[in-house]
């Protein structure tokens, strides 16, 4: 337990910095801010504490350890929703300088998202025509800018879970050091104004489980689905004070379908009651609850058992206690759109400012 | 059971005519033809049987009865994910003579595929650049030749079924009479050859079970998974005669996630075997399972809750009992990506044939 607080004893400290395995290496974005907790979660020293039995999936230098072994047997890796493979692309020449990746659900966001980052962080890309690098697969898109990748998922868990998998392993194979992957998305809120951001602290299933359910071989499986507690308190760090909008941390649900799955009452298909949608949704508002879209509980599973920081920053486009259809004009809701992308790419220019680029 | 059967007794037979409300409302697409089964699955003199306590979900003239009492309440209902309402659109204008409806994952294919429908039933469409329909939304792409819509739908369940419930909306209000729903897609084979094609007869869920399985307010659902047997016959009985491809009739397993939930040992997580891979499939080919996709399931539920007639066809990659990777070049993969079109497109023009369009 004391390894999510700051109140570490002096005496266990020094046991713990002894231990040359045990070492700390933590690259932290946020560094003078005390009340954060005291370690990213994929730290060396709370592995073992956070994920019992489960092998380490980094190397020391902060590179991804792909943990399948079945990869080490394959000549040529074929990417193929991403349209690349590791023997006809120098992996780590194209995508080796990568620390931060974000993903989200269009290819028209993401194409936005990768041009602003080029603008803030001043990058050479910002007077360029971005590039979707992944144009031969035509399922999803991503763009480089600097150390900023950013990729389409598409909606819902599957669709997203393909192509971060993908992501995953060609960051393994460009080397890339301690990355941070973000989804930024739309979703809808409980009992927060529209329009507000939420920054996920665990996903939810849609029977209120904080897992991941999918089935493998046949059989069920459960991921703790959780993100990063420190990422999430660091990015909430940054986007309290000057916002024209509330930013808020909290569970996010994750649900399988749009409709039906959301408690929606204006599907093809509905055989409940607007009592019974109400009970539903203060249900999750009592579990902490602050949004609901289709991709959290996987996100937050995958990245966490890849050993990856992770983090879910969503702009709220309703208040579901209110209604189930999405009315704001197109005008409001490309403005809202914006949200995520300003709060993580405050996050990201902390990090390259911090460290002179 | 006489009702899956040619072989009805003429005396009950008699019985079911002289019931005005019971009877047969088939429009059927392949008429000459005494080894396909008696009836489609929606139609009326069916309907009771096969779904027992369930309310019809079609008006006496075929068009689609949304079972939803809610809608009745919506004074405009906004298709967000298609980019239309039915305020600001003549949606029977623009969409009442549609029949078929074919759904894909890409943007492109179905772009292919509505120009190919274009030029088959030689429509004024074929000499024009076609229109996403759905552009203001960024998230589809639907384009429409005479009475064929073709929509992209992404990759998995959520995807799918989140466009797919738009569709059926869409449908309804257009009134849109007796629509056929296909999904044309791509897939791994299970002991069949690379590029043969499969039309499905039922989905399996990643847990083996032959049904869509959906949290609903917080409790899983369980919806049946099977596809309209005539449907599957007819498609079939237009496909095997000439082609340089085998089709087959078999079920299809709509896995959750590509590479552990369709038991790949080549995503960035794998813990089991070889052995344990090669168990799950061949229990998979036990079970009549013919291909593995992504949607398959969802897809077959949804039409069929919808009381819509639909079918899967989908062109195979690769043997999975073989191998986990996609390795044929572009050029063979476009070219077997066309098997589903040609299938489809013909049972297609076989109905507008005959009626002389």
């Amino acid at each position: 337990m004391y390894l999510r607080s700051v109140d570490i004893s002096t005496e266990y400290l020094n046991y713990i910095v002894s231990e040359k395995k045990m070492k700390c290496d933590c690259d932290f974005v946020i560094r003078d801010n005390p009340r954060l907790v005291a370690h990213y979660d994929n730290c060396r020293l709370l592995w073992n504490e956070l994920n019992p039995g489960k092998e380490y999936p980094r190397n020391n230098d902060g590179t991804i350890k792909l943990l399948n072994k079945h990869l080490q047997e394959l000549k040529v890796d074929i990417l193929y929703h991403l349209g690349l493979d590791t023997q006809n692309y120098d992996l780590p020449a194209i995508f080796g300088d990568v620390k931060f990746v974000c993903m989200g659900g269009t290819k028209y966001r993401m194409r936005d998202f990768a041009q602003y980052i080029a603008e803030l962080l001043d990058l050479p890309e910002k007077n360029k025509k971005l590039v979707n690098l992944t144009k031969h697969s035509q399922r999803y898109a991503m763009y480089k800018a600097g150390p900023v990748l950013s990729v389409s998922h598409g909606i819902g868990v599957p669709s997203m879970t393909t192509v971060l998998q993908e992501v995953i392993k060609l960051l393994a194979y460009a080397k890339v050091k301690d990355p941070i992957i973000f989804r930024i998305g739309t979703s809808g809120g409980l009992d927060i104004p529209p329009g507000s951001v939420v920054v996920t602290s665990f996903g939810l299933n849609g029977n209120l489980g904080k897992t991941f359910d999918i089935p493998v071989l046949g059989k069920t499986r459960q991921l703790p689905s959780i993100l990063d507690s420190r990422v999430c308190q660091e990015v909430h760090s940054l986007s309290v004070d000057n916002d024209d909008f509330g930013t808020y941390i909290g569970g996010t649900m994750g649900a399988d379908d749009f409709y039906i799955g959301q408690g929606r009452l204006d599907g093809p298909f509905c055989d409940y009651t607007q009592t019974d949608k109400m009970t539903f949704l203060n249900t999750l508002k009592g579990l902490g609850v602050r949004n609901i879209e289709m991709e959290a509980n996987a996100f937050a599973a995958y990245t966490r058992a890849a050993g990856i920081r992770a983090g879910i920053i969503c702009v709220t486009f309703l208040n579901r206690l209110l209604g189930d259809q999405v009315t704001p004009n197109k005008a409001t809701l490309k403005e809202w759109q914006k949200r995520p992308m300003i709060v993580v790419g405050r996050y990201i220019e902390k990090y390259f400012e911090d460290r002179k680029m």
